[in-house]
């Protein structure tokens, strides 16, 4: 059992994770690659106090390599959704399912928007995970919509499983995909069925699926964590960086303006004493 | 007329500096050396992330030279009293009256035990300022009730202005005192008169003055803004950093726990952004 599971590993999450291992915390990072972020691409940054004209890039290297040398342990794996038990939490992690006592969502900012009928049948034909759940659609039909690269390599593994699958890339230049996938060029309007996904509305027209595939960069948060409250699409967090349920912390870009490298650190410093406060209360 | 004036020079006051003059405003820090803060003794800080194994001298070095780089001024008068206008604020700074469209309040852990009578007969025989206040008590008998070392040159200075000066040290070890001044160890417990001070009531004896200066490292800071709210000894903010007054912002360790380095940057950053789109919305 974790003490500290941190979600995402941007300032927030690194700043978080350094401050849950320095307090002997048992802690791990899940997220992307650091280097994955819209910082990585700033060009200079003048306003981190003591770090004068670096590069988003330079930046995030000192701040992995920070974390490195305090032991942070990093998970590579994605984060598709998080069950509250009666005190602790359990992470499903692209399908393996870790415990931990506390959360601290660094996710930064999330297109929350979904599409309709994406949350009614979440489970029922609607999908985060090709890899976890494309075995359940053998020999079916399925449609995977995806926002980023990323979600070429699940389409590709959903063409060797299903006997038709549908893709409809919602960005740019996509890279390579399977010729047995039939690319989409369409937007995709409403998830339809009964009990079960039957089909999807696109803007011009239709297909008949069994399942939806919705891979995004990130999952919205209230997707992630159900119940989670949010506030102008921000969690809402108080001065100690306590959201609305007890044992789960917010810091970073995802609590909102401003969308600040030295405001993320701060925050998740703050959630991590925080939650460390917290464990020594309920142990 | 200064855009944002900031009371303090911790990492909070010097983060809110940078980011005031990134965005081009005018922008002034008051207060102590920031060497003399408890954050310069200590030995190693590991949780500011970026910054790794540097000790508080090294990393309050590295701030300042920051601070240097980006053209932040400072005034190394001491901000006595801060007077609320119609839409500005007056500094009352060792006597000389400096104007400000908004402010930062980054001062600290400020003891805000005053002695008994103290707010009421500020300005009718109590002082915060011996250079300032001073010249009053020519040939008169004052007391002067000092926490720290800073206080000496205040009572040597009245001891060459008025008749009787007594000196009550709150603190071990004082270096130089003018052979004028009486000194007395005992506790100060109420300051006593009618319209104006007659008399100051210690633990085991009373003193009969006309004036009592208290010269304290830092003012309290209801003392030296007068309406600012306090929450459990701490100023009141929400999320922006804003406090009850318009245009005055708080950051770092005034605004309570945890008492961070990372938390009183990022909450600088932060109050800097939200006092400059206050000076757009109200220019």
């Amino acid at each position: 059992m974790l003490d500290i599971a941190i979600i995402g590993s941007g300032p927030a999450g690194l700043s978080a994770a350094i401050n849950g291992v320095i307090r002997n915390k048992k802690v791990k990072v899940f997220g992307n690659s650091p280097k994955s972020s819209y910082l990585s691409k700033a060009e200079k940054i003048d306003n981190y106090l003591g770090m004068i004209g670096v590069s988003g890039e330079e930046m995030i290297d000192q701040f992995v390599s920070h974390a490195n040398e305090m032991g942070v342990e990093f998970h590579s794996g994605k984060v598709l959704q998080i069950f509250q038990m009666d005190d602790y939490y359990t992470l499903n992690v692209d399908n393996e399912f870790i415990d931990t006592k506390t959360i601290i969502l660094a996710n930064g900012i999330v297109n929350n928007k979904s599409i309709k009928g994406e949350n009614e049948f979440l489970g029922k034909g609607v999908s985060y995970c090709a890899t976890c759940d494309g075995p359940l659609y053998k020999g079916k039909t399925t449609v995977l919509v995806g926002d980023s690269e990323m979600a070429e390599e699940d389409v590709n593994y959903l063409a060797e499983v299903c006997e038709t699958v549908y893709y409809i890339p919602l960005y740019k230049n996509f890279k390579k995909v399977d010729p047995r996938v039939k690319i989409i060029y369409d937007k995709p309007v409403e998830i339809e069925g009964e009990k079960i996904v039957k089909s999807l509305q696109l803007k011009d027209t239709k297909l008949d699926v069994d399942g939806v595939f919705i891979i995004k960069e990130s999952i919205p948060t209230t997707q992630l964590l159900n119940g989670i409250e949010i506030i102008d699409k921000a969690i809402k967090v108080n001065q100690h960086m306590e959201t609305n349920l007890k044992g789960v912390y917010a810091a970073g870009d995802c609590t909102g303006r401003p969308f600040q490298v030295a405001k993320a650190v701060g925050q998740g410093t703050t959630a991590a004493l925080q939650a460390v406060t917290y464990l020594h209360k309920n142990s």
